[in-house]
């Protein structure tokens, strides 16, 4: 059983999900090794992950059939567990709490070789769904109080590359939020504005970092991005919590989304990228303050050292280049 | 030039560098198809790099020649520079400051393919005498608010695998180390200790995460681990600043960290690794409360996706786990 544990210095949580060290050395293998054959993913493999909790499926199609568009399954090898206690212990000065959680997989597409750069728009709006559908449904348990959808596409990060994203329900905040949280809620004090909503507006006046702007969403290279093609996807109209996005907002963002993921496809042969929704927590945690966006990190093999040990980045590409490459590029 | 930036809501220091895409997919490249030919590091090439500015050296032998045993030379290609004016300019929300600082490599030793697990610890004892000496005299400049040194070593982490060491001297403090202080001073606050030493106390006496106790230092693994094989070597005796070592406890500490590097080649045949020295802020930022250490990361391309953009990790393998691994695998 996997728990969670809290550094006590700096209150970062960390799951152990404690598997044994030659399962890992065998995970590595598999990695180098390229992919698992058959993929579990793949259409006609419904039987070997758990049972669906959401599809997308062509009308008339049973559960856990072919037929799907986007398939939502519990992770097989999950890294918390909706059953079970909430627990919080501590151990002299360490805190722990069990590994309560949900841990799901969303499988975006049938297609095993798809890419978000190449997809049609309305297969990413589907998964862009799923991921709502899941936040709403997960929400309904209070003991969650916050939910992280991340991606990650392209050689050499994950055993199984059939495109997929982990979704995970946690009853903690995790860091990143938390101190987002915090430098907006300072901001907002002082400003009485929201700090990100500035951004927005300084991004667009200034369009030195724009890379594309619809009617209701921004596409742009932080001014003080980590890495070479760093790009954050915000609403321009203030909006806390992904959960609530509506159906002509959602299909909007698919087709940035999309188009984004077909720059950096013309920019990079074959990208690894990676990606993560930031929304505001949940229950009595709930922030309206808060203003959600997704931030995409581009993986190249450069200039990444002791960003981990220090949180002191350097990148090695100028926001202002980054932005004016990916503009330039058609999607 | 390069600039530092400081992103406005998480607070987080960005050096940006400015180099032309080209140049970033060239490195890519190089960084793919192994090392750079013939080695500047290596010795008979002292003139490749720019002079000198500290070296153990054989008796007798003149500076910029063969026969240094440790050589620290200014970086060729900086991330940041000594010379210019340190200024602070606001754009709208945004902060930027001149990239000042300095930018230092410490080549390690002669030998191309060495290897901290398998060097002499004498070896090992100059190249922490090395980082000393150098952290000395740069805080002689009263710009600098803090110094970082980091390693990178093995397969695919750097252009260069001669083994050497970045030393960064910065005119801002690092997120990470900003974060602990707070978190150190926070626990000061309540509990008039120190909450390294309160671990450290604590790792001892319940010795379930300790990899190898000496008379003066502690290698362990973190209760809260980021990392499979993530290890902190760190003074019993709180020291807030590594730059005030003494000789006997360098070579303590070099002995230490000898033969934790030599346990992981014993763990993974190419290990790939990351150190990085946390040591107190300078000048008026100096901290007593601070107590430094020493944080090593030993890559494992497993569970690393969304980290860097929650905060919120994975540990696949328990920290018990990890340093009953370490601590019976011989050094």
């Amino acid at each position: 059983m996997s728990e969670l544990r809290r550094e006590p210095v700096s209150q970062r949580w960390v799951v152990v999900t404690g598997q044994p060290w030659e399962t890992l050395l065998d995970l590595l293998k598999k990695v180098k090794g390229g992919d698992q054959e058959p993929c579990p993913f793949c259409p006609g493999h419904e039987a070997e992950t758990p049972p669906e909790i959401f599809a997308l499926r062509e009308p008339g199609t049973p559960a856990n059939r072919e037929g799907w568009m986007v398939r939502v399954v519990p992770n097989k090898f999950p890294f918390l567990r909706i059953e079970g206690e909430l627990e919080r212990t501590a151990e002299g000065i360490y805190d722990r709490v069990s590994g309560i959680g949900a841990h799901e997989i969303v499988i975006e597409t049938p297609a095993h070789e798809a890419d978000w750069g190449t997809m049609e728009t309305h297969q990413l709006e589907g998964i862009l769904q799923a991921y709502r559908e899941r936040i709403l449904d997960l929400r309904k348990d209070h003991r969650f109080r916050s939910i992280v959808v991340a991606r990650n596409h392209g050689p050499h990060l994950a055993t199984l590359t059939h495109p997929h994203s982990h979704l995970l329900a946690l009853t903690v905040i995790p860091k990143r939020i938390e101190e987002e949280l915090r430098g907006l809620l300072l901001y907002h004090d002082r400003k009485e504005r929201c700090a990100y909503c500035d951004t927005i507006r300084q991004e667009l006046e200034s369009n030195e970092r724009v890379i594309q702007a619809t009617q209701r969403f921004l596409a742009f290279v932080p001014f003080a991005a980590r890495y070479p093609l760093e790009t954050w996807i915000i609403p321009k109209a203030h909006a806390h919590d992904f959960g609530l996005i509506g159906d002509p907002d959602l299909k909007e963002l698919a087709g940035l989304v999309r188009d984004f993921m077909g720059r950096i496809r013309k920019l990079l042969p074959e990208p690894t990228s990676s990606l993560v929704l930031h929304t505001s927590p949940l229950q009595r945690y709930t922030e309206p303050r808060y203003h959600w966006h997704i931030e995409i990190r581009v993986r190249l093999p450069v200039a990444e050292g002791f960003e981990w040990g220090t949180g002191f980045f350097v990148n090695p590409l100028s926001p202002e280049e980054a932005a004016r490459l990916l503009k330039e590029v058609a999607p």
